[in-house]
């Protein structure tokens, strides 16, 4: 067995829209409060304030730099602009011992998994298909060409889950919640983490 | 990825004396009343009614019968009489997709790794030698000489922790519980369990 002693745990968290992730996502951060959030980094521009909570903004050049220097875990561009997950913050935490999560598009988090082995993923699912329909047409701000181009990438990232080690179903968003927070408990009771403990123990006597 | 959707699940649940396994055991089992106790089989005489609930009771004819005919997961000789986990209620539990807690002694538990790979393994350790040697002094109704005798047995085992899969530090007590539902509940979510479902998911488009 590997001994990560001492390391924090990273754990990656995807599914597609409707899926409910981001509210998920919060509520685990508002019960875990020792859990360190990663932000992405972008290229594309500043819509709002609050963005700046969930987006480290960079100019093309930069973002252009940090793929060359492999400075990021993934990255991807969708509609001419970039966004990664940058890998210093990240691999600091870790080092210190401290738990990250990280949220990722299905593409960035096949990525993350083949440069992260001992990465924990999490799909987020909804119950059913008809549900994740309910939930985008609910959304008031989109055409309804627009919905049927989420439920159509919804479906190409499902399809892809079997790639992570967990699957939550998000019905209960109460439950998903607790789900994914036990998953993050089992992570970190993980033995590989605990040998340097248990030597310590064995080596007091 | 091994695809055992539908299939119950299979916790193992070791430590030593002092360890508290058996407190948090029982929390365990009234926090998630849905989870299967594996009762162990014996051919030691009752000693006292309750004993009832812990063990099914057998003769050392039908125990050796049991051996012969493969029908237990593990089991062990200690003190002249035999100790054993039926795999048969077991299996009939996972068959019918609902989820079984086992507890059991180091070596049975490795037998019991080899039989089932999808097992899911917890060791619960005192935090430290002095927590245990304090616990044990505790219990009044042995010597100095048997309380010396279970810490040799319990560093023994802590030296086998690193061959289960969890390690749950029994510091505080509600923490510890906390823990191994976690572990319990990242069990169920674990991807193999629920292929059936994405593909169920994704067929009704």
């Amino acid at each position: 067995m590997p001994d990560t002693s001492g390391k924090g745990c990273l754990f990656l968290l995807s599914g597609p829209s409707g899926s409910g992730k981001d509210t998920i996502l919060k509520q685990v951060l508002a019960r875990l409060p020792d859990l360190h959030f990663s932000i992405s980094a972008t290229t594309r521009p500043r819509r709002d304030p609050s963005d700046d909570e969930k987006y480290h903004f960079m100019t093309r050049e930069e973002f252009e730099q940090g793929i060359a220097a492999g400075t990021f875990l993934e990255h991807a561009r969708y509609v001419d602009h970039y966004y990664g997950t940058p890998a210093g913050p990240i691999e600091a935490w870790r080092a210190k011992g401290e738990d990250v999560l990280v949220e990722c598009e299905v593409q960035g988090a096949l990525q993350i998994m083949q440069r992260v082995p001992d990465l924990t993923s999490i799909f987020i699912m909804p119950p059913s298909l008809a549900v994740l329909r309910r939930r985008l047409q609910n959304r008031q701000t989109e055409t309804a060409e627009q919905t049927e181009k989420r439920i159509q990438t919804a479906l190409t990232e499902m399809r892809a889950a079997p790639h992570y080690q967990y699957l939550v179903i998000n019905d209960a968003l109460e439950d998903a919640v607790s789900q994914v927070c036990g998953i993050i408990t089992a992570g970190r009771a993980a033995m590989a983490r605990h040998i340097d403990f248990i030597n310590e123990v064995l080596q007091s006597c």
